[in-house]
């Protein structure tokens, strides 16, 4: 599932053209934005604007001022666990992130000379020390593809003068207006007074399903790393957490019916695992913050890692000779006993990971080494299928899909990457067919796809590994997936997409600098509107987002460019 | 100075490519080594390996034992601050690294089990208590281009059995040498033991000059990641810190006589900037470490941020219609007040920096500023140099070395970029040339450069913040400096070279995991043999150098692909 680029040739031509020529040089990188002449930053950021941008704001220019020793969020409605815990990350996020509240310390000694003087501005409508946040359906416990994210936020709205709520039917709603109400409160006044401005906000997803898959196989992720990335996907409105635990280079999921898998097929099994506790830690940590977490077991190919814990499951290579090579290719789909323990195996994951969907993978699927092995020829001939492989995976997904409904009672839901549906799979209806090739040329598979009447998830032009020199974030957020030629219905087929984070060239150092704020991009596009798609509106916007998530503890990147942040890293 | 790249080239084949088929994925990413089949890393690396390679290395089997309460560093020569803080700081760098001593805690519970199991082992040689420091000549205060850096370390040796001794004529030496033992100690026994190999080394640099440059104006860089760069600069024997301090975006330096520069040009006049104090602190840092420190105040262009604080200093630019726009261009090289303010500005320059040379800069000077301004053109008109505005900077430069000359008594030595020479500057006969332009195709540049007589320093293949999706440090390690037809004594004025990293796209939350250990490929190139140059037999020391690295707490990304170190990040 990770193309690996044209690379070469950009390599070849780099080479050739000797890099550039001095006099070519800023002409020649692309910017979504004029730069600007003189000095200082490129863009100029915006002051309490929300990231992805709300589908309905009505800002003014009045402003409330917020005490953090007289604020307080007062629960009127429904609450849980999941509200409480919120109001608590939020009031610290707002008054005191990790590193400062947006202005340096140093202005604090100076409170005296500029205390109150708010309180002279024509704009400054009083002080808001409550905000209520009103759920109006009793909490559900997990987030899932059908949860209502809808909310609303009054500040000082002509019915609610001089007030401020928050408002929706579910928990999750009011996550996500949380969340928006800590990025309208910015501080003004040289850093001594935390502002927010009347607004009235009314606010809910363009697509259900909105994620972030992380590869933990190519390199291991630490749990830190990982709970770090979710607080970025729950500050950028995210949903999906896209685990991609298991590749070919490391099995760091240690499963208790078959502890062996990553006992043996791990980088190391004690430092490089995710032990039951901690995958527990993970999926709590997700809901808390209203994300799904969608495990990924990608079979039958990238499953190097399974072999040495797991005898007899991968195919045995053949040399031309005829005879046994000493490596081995996907999973051998010939004998029973492997789908007994793929059986096995998914069940403890259905039980293990509480989402209706998991990930099956099924991409890239290399025919070469089933087509070597004599037992697959003769079962291929057995079956009179010739040479026809695409009929073999067909085969494994059709049976693996078999035994995973029938041990979890025809509850387990499933995503796939395209090449299942493009080997012509029969798959549930209600399976969600994930499209990653062919990056922004994804229009005819979309197209496709939802002909068939499969609903479908996004993720070909947003792959967030291929890093580029330069401003990029525009590329992604220009993506527009309902692009394709298609009737309406095939359009509403269309439930979201997946920025991709694969591990071959990152690891924990610097998975979550690379990943941001050039996924909030994707999150935009995901959550607002087809027409906020102006990269020039959004820059400015971006621009605060990143000083925020820096402030916020997080080691994001600069994302346009030439800039500061009130406080670095 | 920092060539945009052919970026946009890049991207149009990108978008009309669709990334990538995924047929030709792996395929068309080019690895410097051959990537393995099964699970597992993509290299494995090498134990008690030495980065940048030795010139002289006599490695056996035999090997002796550390125990970190036992062991300690006796100097028998001369000695002085800096070899005193190295001692303290290599014994915690071997022994009590950052994050682990190579191996996971985990293990240490198991010590009783195999402890002393080395004492059975045929290669035991016994137990390294003392390891003798001998400084044979009085230590100098400050690092220069003629310090010198041979160093020899003996492990038991037959000379010297059971014995350590690392010896050098300069303190200098002693700190690569230093360096290098740390690094010739490896953790063994599942973590309980601290082993060395006996050897001998005797070990040089290739090149007198290797240095980083760092970009402070375009994001600004806090003190404590230019330290952890300056320590990894150590690590890898880099010896010149180019600290290009101003350009265009902001002025960062805090100037005693003139404050107005940062006060007005900087980002923030309290957070962002340098104060003196803070200068002194980098200076000693790397001094501590044998570093210079050569500071790059870049001018006739590149000075937008001289502007605000400065006025006057900048040419200002006309219409076409010919009245005065609002924006402005380089220095004025007209007034000579200009020449007064450089006077006294350089004269402080060569005062808080202590080292012999300082870079001026003097690359990308847009001529169109110059030509549109009345001042300027009636200058030129008397000066009868028509439109020849490379006459004009040529003009600027003499002058500009003419009072510096004067105010430090002719002692301040110089970078300069190439420009300058490419426009015929007469420049004092030990000026350094900074070649930088075409990436891999400097060698006619560095041709002409020798040719003229001057000594110079390439960083054209080495501008490490163009990023590249895969493994990309071959590339760097494979710039071979000498490569261009030349005398024998035009090659010896190639004194060494610089890896670049600008500043434009990076800041404080990637710089170092983006220089490092890319910027390693650099060093090696820079201080080994020119026929260590095989990625191949590299990739597996450099692997374990990045581990190393990381260990010793510095957040460097992984180098080949695929892989683990014990302790991640």
């Amino acid at each position: 599932m990770t193309m690996k680029s044209i690379s070469l040739l950009f390599l070849l031509l780099n080479i050739s053209l000797g890099w550039a020529e001095p006099d070519i040089q800023k002409a020649n990188l692309r910017f979504p934005f004029d730069l600007p002449k003189g000095n200082g930053a490129w863009i100029r950021p915006t002051v309490g604007q929300i990231w992805p941008k709300p589908q309905l704001e009505q800002p003014t220019d009045n402003f409330m001022v917020l005490r953090p020793n007289d604020f307080h969020f007062q629960i009127t409605g429904h609450t849980c666990d999941i509200l409480e815990e919120a109001i608590h990350r939020y009031y610290n996020l707002i008054f005191f992130p990790p590193r400062g509240s947006g202005t340096s310390k140093r202005f604090q000694k100076l409170s005296n000379k500029y205390s109150m003087t708010w309180e002279k501005n024509e704009n400054f409508r009083g002080y808001l020390d409550t905000v209520i946040l009103n759920v109006m359906q009793p909490c559900e416990k997990l987030p899932s593809l059908n949860m209502d994210e809808h909310y609303e936020i009054k500040i000082d709205t002509t019915d609610r003068p001089r007030e401020g709520i928050i408002l929706g039917q579910s928990v999750w709603g009011i996550l996500r207006g949380l969340e928006s109400f800590s990025q309208l409160v910015y501080s003004s006044q040289n850093g001594i007074a935390f502002q927010i401005n009347s607004t009235m906000i009314m606010d809910f997803p363009r697509f259900p399903h909105r994620g972030l898959l992380l590869d933990s196989s190519r390199h291991f992720l630490p749990l830190p790393v990982i709970k770090d990335n979710l607080d970025l996907m729950a500050q950028n409105k995210l949903n999906v957490f896209h685990w991609h635990i298991t590749d070919d280079p490391a099995f760091p999921y240690e499963s208790r019916k078959f502890p062996s898998l990553s006992q043996l097929g791990s980088f190391n099994p004690y430092s490089h695992v995710y032990s039951p506790s901690d995958v527990e830690d993970v999926i709590q940590y997700a809901r808390m913050r209203g994300i799904r977490v969608i495990p990924e077991f990608d079979t039958p190919g990238h499953t190097q890692s399974w072999g040495p814990g797991s005898p007899g499951l991968l195919t045995p290579c053949y040399k031309k000779d005829g005879t046994k090579d000493n490596f081995f290719g996907p999973i051998n789909p010939v004998p029973a006993k492997n789908y007994k323990f793929l059986r096995e195996f998914f069940a403890e994951i259905f039980q293990v990971f509480p989402d209706a969907y998991v990930h099956l993978g099924g991409d890239e699927v290399d025919f070469s080494c089933w087509a070597s092995n004599p037992e697959i020829k003769s079962f291929m001939k057995q079956q009179g299928w010739e040479q026809d492989f695409a009929r073999l995976e067909q085969f494994y997904m059709q049976r693996l899909i078999n035994v995973t409904q029938d041990v979890t009672k025809g509850e387990m839901r499933y995503l796939v990457w395209q090449e299942v549906i493009d080997n012509n799979v029969v798959l549930p209806t209600n399976t969600v067919i994930h499209v990653w090739k062919d990056g922004n040329n994804f229009h005819d598979e979309l197209a496709r796809v939802t002909k068939f009447g499969y609903r479908t998830v996004l993720s070909s032009p947003w792959y967030l590994n291929y890093i580029n020199y330069g401003v990029d974030w525009d590329r992604y957020y220009l993506a527009e997936p309902l692009s394709f030629n298609g009737t309406e219905s095939q359009k509403r087929l269309v439930i979201g997409g997946e920025a991709c984070m694969w591990g071959e060239f990152i690891d924990a150092v610097s998975v979550t600098s690379i990943t941001w704020p050039r996924a909030s991009a994707v999150a935009e596009r995901l959550w607002s509107s087809a027409s906020t798609n102006d990269p020039r509106l959004a820059a400015p916007r971006l621009e605060e987002h990143r000083c925020r998530l820096l402030r916020r503890g997080f080691n994001v990147n600069p994302i346009n460019g030439v800039s500061y942040c009130d406080i670095e890293w």
